[in-house]
């Protein structure tokens, strides 16, 4: 992985996307985001994730209300199974297999865990009362801890870690749609509130001295973490910018979409420091992360020292820096 | 373009993407969704969009918060610029110049557009009331029809014209943080409620006969769009599925998102119907809309005959398709 | 397409392509390179090069072996036919259906053109004389004049309108092949030497004043016609650039390689001069050539004045300016 | 890596390309090619290649002459040099540096070396002698073997390991120009004859009982192995084709091309047999490489048993499968 930075091409962009990663968890005050976009829980990335919360090598998760869904999903015993990108979508149907590229899920589980969601995990939440997706995702979480399966779960982990988790485009999801549905069909009044989404993690990055950015995938994750600078310096009117950031994506700048846009295109906005130690590498997610998680692993026996521990008191928001026990 | 069709590659599927559009425009009796993901009004295409709203070529449209913001910025004034994507963006940042790959805006101009919003624009809207997004967009078109310095303004077209306009993920975007300040700042209590986004958006799917579905770029309208069917399908306990599809996208199918998936993946979860008319083509949409856009003028000079109109009164909605009068 | 170049990304460059294209035509001592990598002879582009040629569009084209392979292919008769990227490849194998992409062909007539190739096309050219792959493009031309039983053929448009056509893989390719079965069947001893291409492609770049360049995607034709600028400079001892280029290619800068590589890399080369137009589109050539052609075409009635025209004599090449009547 | 093989998207491809290598080396008589495109020297992939031939995990190469050029300039001296794919290329023309996105070369100790080619290299082969690549490769080998500095060379591992080098498109590269100068500049009547290099190879195919391939970046190299067995089933007159293949590319299918084509439309051609074990990795060669390289070493502490050894005698190949002493 070292090697790799002295290579060329992509393979350095990945041994230096290890490297700046390795340099944020060394460092002894800083709030490192995830955003994760991409059917990564399907792809079997769902252990590496839990393991980069429960290690603390993230402090925040941005990801899809699909990547939630998904790895509840698994929680009640649903399954991803190896496919192929060359089925009969068609036949598929008839089976009720919904394809994800070259994995396949089972279509009566999903409704089952709709049912579930719709029923069961909407029944503690209250009516009439905005909730941001971190608040949702945190009652998952703890919805979850009596619940699943396996320990391998994202929102359990991030529960019991203490690692906020926002989709700020949960209504783009079956997680969304089943909450609905308890509207729709059983007369409740669950709102959820995506202005308290931007203020809570706009907070996040007033509040913290040093932010760290893993971006997986780019769209709306990417979008929301970097946005939280724009909104931090606008509310204090000075630059708060991210310092450190890697960039994993199969995206391309030429678009002209965010998905794929540098990161010193971000620079212009004032998303990062001018100073920000960044890198871009184009692979897909599901190489880079085994590669990486295992170097940090080989490197880190044991990693950081402080980890921030973020206490919502009603609408304000206290971070704190403690000693890790990983 | 119709030659184009009897050529390959991506020049045939653009050649089929404007035959599956003009056929979805001689239907009596369908709802054509489109999908915008991308900078597309800094990218110069907001005039055509506004006219595939004006002659109802779409109807309705899913978008990034982004794209409403951006389209305000130019009803209010704003410039974006010809730049270039080898700028130096530290530089740039001294000069608060925001850069999109190669174009750039004006952020101080921005920030005078966030004031309006949160101060102007926000004391239109009422406090403890969960608004859909479609409804903020309404209020948006409305607001504007008094203020817009021209008409080429996308919420205004879709005001007058009767096209709703979503966008799901509303708190990734600058309109959305501007909002969020009217209640940090302001003691507002503006609530969007997502929930609503798919209720109602599920709703056009469940009441329309056929529908077609015209997707730019990916990202979070196209999932929203397709997600309309699940969620259709789901409430009414059989398949209400799109008919007709015509994606443009730069992303590729074998990175396993959601954004470059395949069309006929899509089949598999119901999403489309087994005998969809359906074509992907891989190019930008910078380059597509143009070409399309023109191809579709010259080929219609009255165009269709039927359009939907929707009447949502309190939570249920009503669709009828009336004469066209373009 | 004006107005292309007034909007943005690859829009943007598509509009830029055809005005550097438009200012090449307009000067007076020029030669245009075409670079012209991929099927597209198959992809139904053949009417459009042969369009260039005759009207005086390019001046030497530099392409693969399978593009003039399938050209002749063509030329006597053969087909390309309509398919479907999603076909079973098995199947077709057993019905000796070659695919490329979503285009078909037929292996018998393969084998046929094989085979007049062999023993008729063959037997125009000495043994034990070593050829350019331009030499051997001119016979072919020239063999075809009174074969080909159609009019839009490449080498014998090129033939007839004096455009030099290099192959520097021609043994990557059917007609590389055919050729060689005549040494090894039939005792012929027919020799294509590359280095005479290298020679005689420098010379031309030696001996012009300006010139341009368009390439259409990557590979071999545009690593070689750069290189005629190195080699021209090597042996004059002084930088001999070329002055304009557009290119259109589908690969990207970021992995590295020859094909995706940016026109400003080369600059560092020498390749292109330090004040040298150019502009890079990120699209498919089978979009980027009929629009471009036709705007080429609607832009000038009457196009040129005055063409290089080569006399290769033995092993020097003179390049005079004539006027042209297109 | 035996991991990755049960997860998704490209990172299952990766395992799987892995496990389909290892299987070809467990093969008894088997012939293993490998085509390798892009600047792999210049990024740093030198010291793979050359195990991949000493370990003989390959059997035959067939690459670019810019491959062999850059292998040649280690060999002599000459560096690479990390630098920054964001230059100002202009400035780096001044210093005489060339750039290889994120790599430079120093361009004076280029003709140091194209001059020692020209003088020394060339007084190496007769005159009038048309040489295939694959002898060229050998006798650079062979030169090699008292001037180079280091190890690590591709050519000479080649030469000393029996494995040849194909350059099918030698003239595209400084390594032909370099040639083309000891005929211009000093008399000589060198003569490289394409017509050899596909006898040769399609020999190779012909012989072989069994063949797998691994193809990095497609290119002339991908085409000219796949041609050998279309050119060894015209030959044979029954179908000859490879039997196992893995393919790194970062091109895609859907733009048509050979380099992106998949590797089952080879199949529609007879490339490869109905039955071939195949897949294709989307991801840059320099992160596959290093990765898949480690891989194999870890799991093959003592390789394979027998290799093939190719004895070109006048105008025929005889392949003999000897012990293998790693």
């Amino acid at each position: 992985m070292v090697e790799m930075a002295s290579t060329a091409f992509q393979g350095r962009r990945l041994g230096e996307a290890f490297e700046i990663w390795a340099r944020m968890l060394k460092k002894r005050q800083i709030v490192i985001w995830m955003g994760l976009a991409g059917a990564m829980v399907p792809a079997g990335m769902r252990k590496i994730i839990t393991q980069f919360i429960r290690r603390r090598m993230i402090d925040v998760l941005v990801t899809t209300g699909a990547t939630i869904y998904h790895d509840t999903y698994e929680a009640i015993g649903g399954k991803h199974f190896k496919g192929t990108d060359r089925a009969d979508d068609v036949q598929l149907r008839k089976y009720r297999i919904d394809r994800m590229y070259d994995v396949y899920a089972d279509e009566k589980k999903f409704y089952r865990l709709d049912n579930e969601i719709e029923k069961d995990f909407c029944s503690l939440l209250r009516d009439n009362h905005p909730y941001s997706s971190r608040q949702i995702t945190e009652k998952l979480g703890s919805w979850l801890s009596s619940r699943a399966r396996e320990k391998d779960n994202i929102s359990l982990a991030a529960y019991e870690a203490g690692v906020p988790i926002f989709l700020p485009a949960i209504c783009d999801s079956s997680l969304g749609f089943a909450i609905m549905f308890a509207n729709r069909r059983r007369g409740r009044r669950i709102i959820i509130d995506h202005m308290k989404d931007i203020d809570e993690s706009a907070m996040i990055t007033e509040k913290c001295a040093k932010s760290g950015v893993v971006i997986l995938g780019g769209g709306v994750p990417k979008n929301f973490i970097q946005q939280s600078a724009v909104v931090a310096s606008y509310a204090t009117r000075h630059d708060r910018t991210h310092n450190y950031a890697v960039q994993i994506t199969t995206d391309a700048a030429h678009w002209g979409g965010l998905s794929g846009a540098t990161l010193e295109e971000a620079k212009s906005w004032g998303k990062y420091s001018p100073r920000a130690q960044m890198v871009t590498c184009h692979v897909d997610s599901t190489i880079a992360l085994p590669i990486v998680a295992q170097a940090l692993a080989e490197r880190f026996k044991r990693i950081r020292r402080n980890i921030p521990r973020f206490d919502w008191a009603g609408e304000t928001l206290e971070i704190t820096f403690q000693r890790f026990k990983g």
